[in-house]
C-alpha cells in the first residue's frame, strides 16, 4: 500500500457498549423480545454509531452525489455518455429518483461533478459550483487504458474525504454516496470481481438494461480491466488509477473518511458496494459504520456486500444509483430508531412481562 | 354461503386504465424503465386504488387496532391473557411500537376492544368509548367450543364493516387492520390451515416466541379447531363463529368493507393474512384492494399470503402484529408513489433515453 494511505489514521469502533444498552432497553419494550426483527437490529446500530441509547432519528442526513463519465460506456451502456452531464442538469433542476426520495425521506442533496466530460460550463446556469472541483474530463476506457493518473487517483480520494468532512462538519449525522455516471457499473465489476476472486462473468449484469450482444461485450471488457488491474491489486489507489475511475475514487474517499468521522453510511447500489470494498481493503474496521441499504439486482453488488458481511435492508430489485436505494432504506432505520427511542417498557406502561 | 353474505354487494375491481397511465407515465420518466423494481410495481398499485395519474402520497392512513381474548391462549401462548387488556391502555397511552411507527410514518391510530376479556371498564380513564362496542367478553377456545355464537360472529363482521365506513366517512384513504390479542395466532393458524389445506403442523409457529413443548400443545390445539371447523369451511361466518374470534371477525369485515369502498388496505401479520383469506372466500376480488405489507415469521401468514397471490414487501422477520409490519411497508409504498407523482420526463428534462 501507498505511503499515503500508510499515513491515514485507523477507524475506531462503533461504541460497543452503547449498542449493549440499546439491547438491554429493546428487551425491556412492551412486545416480545425479538418481534420486531431486523427493526432491533438497526435501531442497535443506531446506538453503537450514535454514541447514544435511546438513539434520535438521523436529523441531518445528506446525499453526496458524485458524478463522472467513463471511456468504456460506448461499448458497455445502452445510454449515450452525453446523459450523465444532462441527469447532473435533472439532479439540480430535482426531477430525478433521487430529488424525489429523499424529499420524501428529509435527506439533502449535494451534487458534485467529479469527472464529467461536458464542457464544465454547461450546468452553470443551474449551480456554477457544481464543475468546480472537477478532477477531470471523463475517466478511461479501462479494458485498454487507466482511468487516471496516478496523481487524480490520489485526488480524486482526497476529494470524496473533503466532501465527507464539509457535509459532517455542517452537521451530517448520515452520509449516502450516490453515483450518476453512464457505464460506471463497468468499473465497478471489475474492482469487484478483482477483490472478491470472481470471474469477469460472475460480476458482470445487465446494468440499465443492455441486451445479450451487449452483455458479452461489456463481460469482455471487465475481463480485460481485470486482467490490466491484477498487479494493482494491493494497492487500492492504484487499482482505482488502472481500472476505476475518478468518481469511483471519490466515493471510496467519502464512505472511509465517514468512518473515520465516527458518521455513519447507508451504502447504495453496485458503485456504491465497490467503492466500499476498496476502502474495506485500506481499513477493514470500516465497514463498522456501513449499512447496506439494499441489494440490487446487479450481481457485482451482492457479491461486495457478501464479501464485507454486510445484509441489504431491502430487496426491492432496483438497479437505478443516484442513492436511490439507500435512501428507500433510510425511513426504515428511522423508523427502527424510533420504536427504541419511543416506545414505553412493561414497568413504565403496567403491562405483565412473560413468566 | 348464508344469506347475509350473499347480499353483500359486489367488489369492483381497482381501476385499470389509471394502472395503465401510470406505466406509461412510468416508462418516459428520466431511469432506465424498470429500474427502481417493486417501487415501479408498487406506484402503478397506487394509480389503479386511487383512481388517479399520477397519484398521491396517501394523505389520511389509518390503523384499526382491534382487540380480542381467546379462550386458547392459556394453552398455547407465552403471555398471560391479561395482557391484552393491558396492551390497550398502552396503546391508548401510545406506548407501543404500534405508536411509534405510526407516528413516524403519518398514520392514525384507532383502537377498539372487540372482545376483551376484562371489566368494560378497565381502560375508563384513558378512553371511555374503547369498549362500548364490544361484542363479546373473550372468545371461546375453539380446540373444543365455539368462539361465539352465529349471532356474534355476525354482529363483529358488521362491527369491522361499520368501523371501515365509518373511517373512510371521516377521510381515510388506506386502512390497516391491527392486531391485539394473546393466543390470537391460534385461531388464525387453524384459519389459514383449513383454507389452505395444509396440516396443523404446516401452519403452526411460535407466535410470540414460545418454547418447544408448548409449540406441541399449540400444534394440537390448531389441529383440533380444524377437525372441529372442516364441516364449516363453505361458510366464512359460520367458520368464524366455529374456530375464529369476534375479533377477528370483525377483521375480516373491515378489509372487505374497505374494498366495497374501493379503499385500499396494507395487510400486516398472521392475523391480518388470515383474515383477509376468510374475507377471500366471501369475495375473491376483493384482494386487489390489498397489499402485503411484509413477511412475518409465523409459517401461516406466508401460506395465507401465498394462496391469496400477494408479495409481502419486505421482510424483517417481524411477528408482532398491531399493524406494525404493515406501518413499515407504509413509508416505501409512499415514497414509491412521489417517485412517480415528482420525477421529471425525459422530454421535460432534456435527457435522452436509450436509442
Amino acid at each position: 500500500m501507498n505511503d499515503h494511505l500508510a499515513r491515514l489514521p485507523r477507524v475506531e469502533a462503533p461504541d460497543g457498549a452503547l449498542r449493549d444498552a440499546g439491547l438491554l432497553r429493546q428487551q425491556a419494550l412492551t412486545k416480545p423480545a425479538g418481534s420486531l426483527g431486523r427493526l432491533e437490529d438497526l435501531s442497535l446500530w443506531a446506538c453503537a454509531v450514535q454514541g447514544t441509547c435511546p438513539p434520535s432519528p438521523f436529523a441531518r442526513p445528506r446525499v453526496v452525489l458524485l458524478a463522472g463519465d467513463h471511456g468504456i460506456a460506448s461499448v458497455t451502456s445502452a445510454y449515450p455518455p452525453e446523459v450523465t452531464a444532462q441527469m447532473v442538469r435533472n439532479f439540480l433542476s430535482g426531477g430525478a429518483a433521487v430529488n424525489a426520495l429523499a424529499e420524501r425521506a428529509g435527506a439533502g442533496v449535494r451534487v458534485v461533478d467529479v469527472s464529467v466530460d461536458a464542457d464544465p460550463a454547461y450546468a452553470d446556469d443551474l449551480d456554477p459550483a457544481v464543475a468546480r472541483r472537477r478532477i477531470r474530463r471523463g475517466s478511461g476506457s479501462i479494458d485498454h487504458e487507466d482511468a487516471m493518473s496516478a496523481d487524480e487517483a490520489m485526488a480524486a480520494f482526497e476529494l470524496g474525504r473533503a466532501l465527507a468532512d464539509e457535509e459532517i462538519d455542517a452537521g451530517a449525522d448520515l452520509l449516502i454516496g450516490g453515483d450518476m455516471g453512464i457505464g460506471n457499473t463497468t468499473p465497478a465489476s471489475a474492482l469487484v470481481g478483482l477483490l472478491t476472486g470472481n470471474d469477469a462473468s460472475k460480476v458482470t449484469g445487465y446494468g440499465t438494461g443492455i441486451d445479450d450482444s451487449r452483455w458479452m461485450r461489456k463481460c469482455a471488457a471487465i475481463r480485460d480491466a481485470m486482467r490490466r488491474g491484477r498487479p494493482a491489486m494491493g494497492d487500492p489507489l492504484r487499482l482505482m488509477a488502472c481500472i476505476g475511475g475518478a468518481d469511483l475514487a471519490a466515493m471510496a474517499g467519502l464512505v472511509l473518511q465517514a468512518s473515520f468521522r465516527r458518521t455513519p453510511v447507508i451504502l447504495d447500489g453496485t458503485v456504491s458496494a465497490a467503492c466500499a470494498l476498496v476502502a474495506d481493503r485500506i481499513d477493514y474496521r470500516a465497514k463498522s459504520w456501513w449499512l447496506a441499504g439494499h441489494r440490487s439486482t446487479e450481481p457485482a453488488q451482492g457479491l461486495a456486500l457478501a464479501r464485507m458481511d454486510l445484509e441489504p435492508v431491502v430487496d426491492f430489485r432496483m438497479r437505478l444509483g443516484e442513492g436511490t436505494g439507500a435512501l428507500i432504506a433510510l425511513p426504515v432505520v428511522q423508523a427502527a430508531i424510533t420504536t427504541l427511542a419511543q416506545m414505553a417498557t412493561f414497568d413504565e406502561a403496567g403491562v405483565s412481562n412473560r413468566p
